[in-house]
């Protein structure tokens, strides 16, 4: 039985004709815009039909190099709407990633942003450009740029009509695509297919996902080209919320004066932009009363983040996710039993990873493939698989056969899961040092190790091991007046009181600085290049600690 | 891209990984049966090798005629995570028909409780029978009846392990099946992929469907023969709700005692369940206090009953469905726009069918299949389309021709549309009465003339007519002291005032009862039996009232 599609085309037609009077507001180049989701719908028809004269046609791709506002969200169901595939480009990537991306997904069609074009002239190379038709910016004038055909967004659909009937796409015709920048390698291309999307949707509405109803304001801080901005674009068309677009690089007090002049509900975003916007408010002053919950991704809830919050009552939930995985696969939400603990209790568990969501399964498995309990201390790599999770990346057969084991995808994740069944990252899946056929957290012993407030930063890694694989050592930024011997005897015992012997590292190693990657994270693959194996190994024969000692 | 697929197996996977103490709880045939996720799901385990043992391979089918408990529940689950195929058997129908269903499903188990075992040896007829190779009563004792081979539910698991790999299960396999008994004709079965049940629990958990949490606790008293129970029990696992079954035929006492007794926050019924329990609460001390909201459907909530429980704070959650859909399509919350209506204007919209559940998509259209208008008063067939709606009947190409439009669902509903998106059932398409082009509610027709203190009972049928088609007629009811003739220019004196003049019955006549249906609905197929159509019309003949008057 061909049974009936799933299709996002079903979410925008339901805002459409159950709430056409709802409001879609954007902060945008040209000022503050504000529509309903009538004329929101209209246009994406006009888009479809501007992209039909072009030439567009089912399942060629459709670039974005854009910031979060309305006319980026017209692409969000204007393109997969008419069976076409909306791939949306992190314009923060270095050019040579551009290149690669727009080359390897063959774009027929660009939309860009004033403020990023220059950007996109400064990586545009003919021809790794070379599939690109039509380039046009977001805006009603056209800027002197080497971009050719280059048009403007009003005048490319201003002469069409609003009418345009959606063909009956497929659950399996590709709606989406973004890249995920590893640190290693070229970008992979993950493709998400309607069905993908529809299910994640659906996932996101629920309690257990965002709980999104049509009385919320949405906001998505998290930018609209990061993983379709954690699809609430599409959940809160399907559940007829209010939405607010924050536009390009929004500053913390653009997010207070949106939160205020909208009443905004629920907003989403990486931690940094909420502290920025908890920096702000010790200045300014800021309503945040119509805020219920802000869900923070990207990167680990802080604690103190979630307890300021608190005390303005805005609940901070906190989500995982991937890109692999459309991409949220977790939320902290407390679980029933949790309701009536201690706020230190709910605390802990709402700074894990959370819980996963109905739809998907995972499991936690070690080195030989066994599940480990769920205990909150046994930690082994993370697989998941569902609706919303990808099976294969975009002509990489080498990354697939790596990444992928079934229908399981290998997150690279290195997690506990505690007895209620909340997931938390400990490490990464390359960072992981295993000694003596047991693994010990490169980033519990890093966290560790930095609390210590002598301490800037530290970062731990595994070296070869003749007798136990791998051990670990310690890479520190002090300053210079430190005495490093005797912190070195300090780490070392503090670490004793709270890790097992043989988790202590070999060797702890003062240097100037841990080299970073482009997003900020600590670079291990180029701490480990400028700093040879042999050479630490040498300086640190581990003698003390060893895991025979458990 | 084959992706992961979406199978009713993560949602038991997950109640038993997150919540594996959450309790299900039953009144039973042997008293009340009380145990956790975490044995249910051993149990369905036990069920499948059970299954196995006995040869049933994927999408072999497996009846069941069982009220709501525990061990139906485990056939919920057990069967489709095996790759089988689950089909609920409705106890309450002719012997007939059960022979038809048995023999047209050819199910290869049946699952029987005891207090219907008797009923399903008196359907019991060996050549419709033919395929059923192993009956087994729900219970621990065989009872002596002609059903061969026969063995009973624990003797049939005991001895069977509680591990059983589920295999690799696709989206697209038959997971449920159920009949619709029409009022005309054979039953037709409608059969439920893994996807759209699935699909159906995603959406039933948003808060555009119930809204199901884990502190929940669910009690469907709406019997699982029945489509699910409206997908209830898969939603609640999804969620990893307590589960609370009201086992066999309850009584509105035992309803009031799981509701106390369990701390009940949603159940759901059909309208005489809760007519019932208001009846037991005027006689009897009963704390709804726990009690959220009670989902209502199979037919309209009557506004005193959702008036009542609002006294009590327990909200009506009227719903509507077919079991071609899985059966709900549309709720009847309130949309934002109306949470400061008046109580008045709630109560209006909560009435009506509701707002169509994100996922699906809807049209009306009328006789040209032009879509109507969304003002509340123009009406039309609702077509229904979306993933959990079936396109086809099992083996039926002439109802398949005749009730599908493409991947549309003709529901044979007529129906209006408000400008805020509610859907209101106004009349069956086979009973709407179209006459002059224009059609009239035969249904409205009767709700007007019984609202007369004098009028018991009255069905209004379109007899044919030469000019305009058809006109309506009124059967009414009465006692024998009222005087017919000025009751009858009292009626078209109401009528008047309130409809067109062209709506008005063209006659009145007195019969001594409206015939009706097994399930005590009008049968207006056996009206127009009874009373010739030409009889009718010689005796009404149309003067006054003529579409032409409009």
């Amino acid at each position: 039985m061909e049974g009936c599609q799933q299709t996002l085309e079903s979410f925008s037609w339901r805002a459409e004709s159950i709430y056409p009077d709802r409001e879609i507001v954007a902060r945008t180049h040209e000022g503050k815009q504000r529509y309903t989701y009538s004329e929101f719908t209209d246009r994406t028809r006009q888009l479809a039909n501007a992209l039909d004269s072009l030439g567009i046609e089912h399942s060629d791709r459709v670039g974005t190099f854009c910031w979060n506002h309305d006319r980026h969200f017209e692409t969000y169901f204007g393109v997969p709407n008419m069976g076409a595939q909306l791939h949306t480009i992190n314009p923060l990537l270095p050019d040579s990633h551009i290149q690669y991306i727009v080359e390897d997904a063959a774009d027929k069609v660009l939309f860009v942003d004033p403020s990023l074009a220059e950007k996109l002239a400064s990586a545009y190379d003919p021809d790794a450009f070379e599939s690109v038709e039509q380039f046009v910016i977001i805006g009603s004038t056209v800027p002197d740029l080497p971009l050719e055909p280059l048009t403007d967004y009003e005048s490319f659909i201003e002469a069409e009509p609003t009418e345009y009937d959606w063909p009956n796409v497929s659950q399996d015709d590709m709606a989406g695509m973004c890249y995920t920048s590893g640190t290693t390698g070229k970008p992979k291309g993950v493709e998400y297919t309607q069905q993908m999307m529809w299910s994640h949707t659906m996932a996101m509405l629920t309690p257990q996902g965002l709980g999104i109803q049509d009385s919320d304001v949405v906001m998505p801080i998290v930018p609209m080209f990061h993983v379709n901005a954690w699809g609430m674009p599409f959940a809160a068309t399907a559940a007829g919320a209010k939405q607010v677009f924050p536009g390009p690089a929004p500053e913390p007090a653009d997010i207070a004066h949106l939160i205020e002049e909208e009443g905004v509900t629920i907003a989403a975003g990486v931690p940094t932009v909420w502290l920025g916007l908890l920096e702000y408010m010790e200045e300014n002053e800021c309503d945040l009363s119509t805020l219920d919950s802000i869900v923070i991704g990207g990167a680990a809830a802080p604690k103190a983040v979630i307890e300021q919050f608190d005390e303005f009552d805005v609940s901070v939930v906190h989500a995982w996710g991937m890109t692999e995985m459309s991409p949220v696969g977790s939320v902290a939400n407390l679980t029933h039993d949790l309701q009536d603990a201690p706020y230190e209790t709910q605390l802990e568990k709402r700074g894990k990873q959370g819980i996963i969501v109905p739809g998907l399964e995972f499991k936690v498995i070690d080195d030989d493939g066994r599940e480990v309990s769920w205990d909150g201390e046994a930690f082994g790599e993370l697989l998941v698989r569902g609706p919303w999770v990808t099976t294969e990346y975009h002509e990489r057969p080498e990354a697939n056969k790596a990444d992928f084991e079934g229908d399981w995808l290998r997150t690279g994740d290195i997690v506990t899961v505690d007895e209620d069944g909340y997931i938390e990252l400990v490490d990464r899946a390359d960072d992981v040092i295993k000694s003596g056929g047991e693994w010990i957290s490169s980033q519990e012993l890093e966290n560790a190790i930095m609390a210590h407030d002598k301490v800037s930063e530290a970062a731990v890694i595994g070296v070869p091991h003749e007798r136990w694989q791998e051990r670990p050592v310690a890479m520190v930024v002090v300053s210079e007046e430190v005495d490093r011997e005797s912190l070195t005897e300090e780490l070392k015992k503090m670490l004793r009181g709270e890790y097992p012997k043989w988790w202590l590292p070999d060797g702890f190693n003062y240097i100037d600085e841990i080299p970073k990657t482009a997003t900020g994270k600590f670079s291990k693959m180029d701490l480990r290049e400028q700093y040879g194996d042999e050479e630490l190994l040498e300086e640190n024969a581990p003698t003390e600690a060893a895991p025979g000692d458990r």
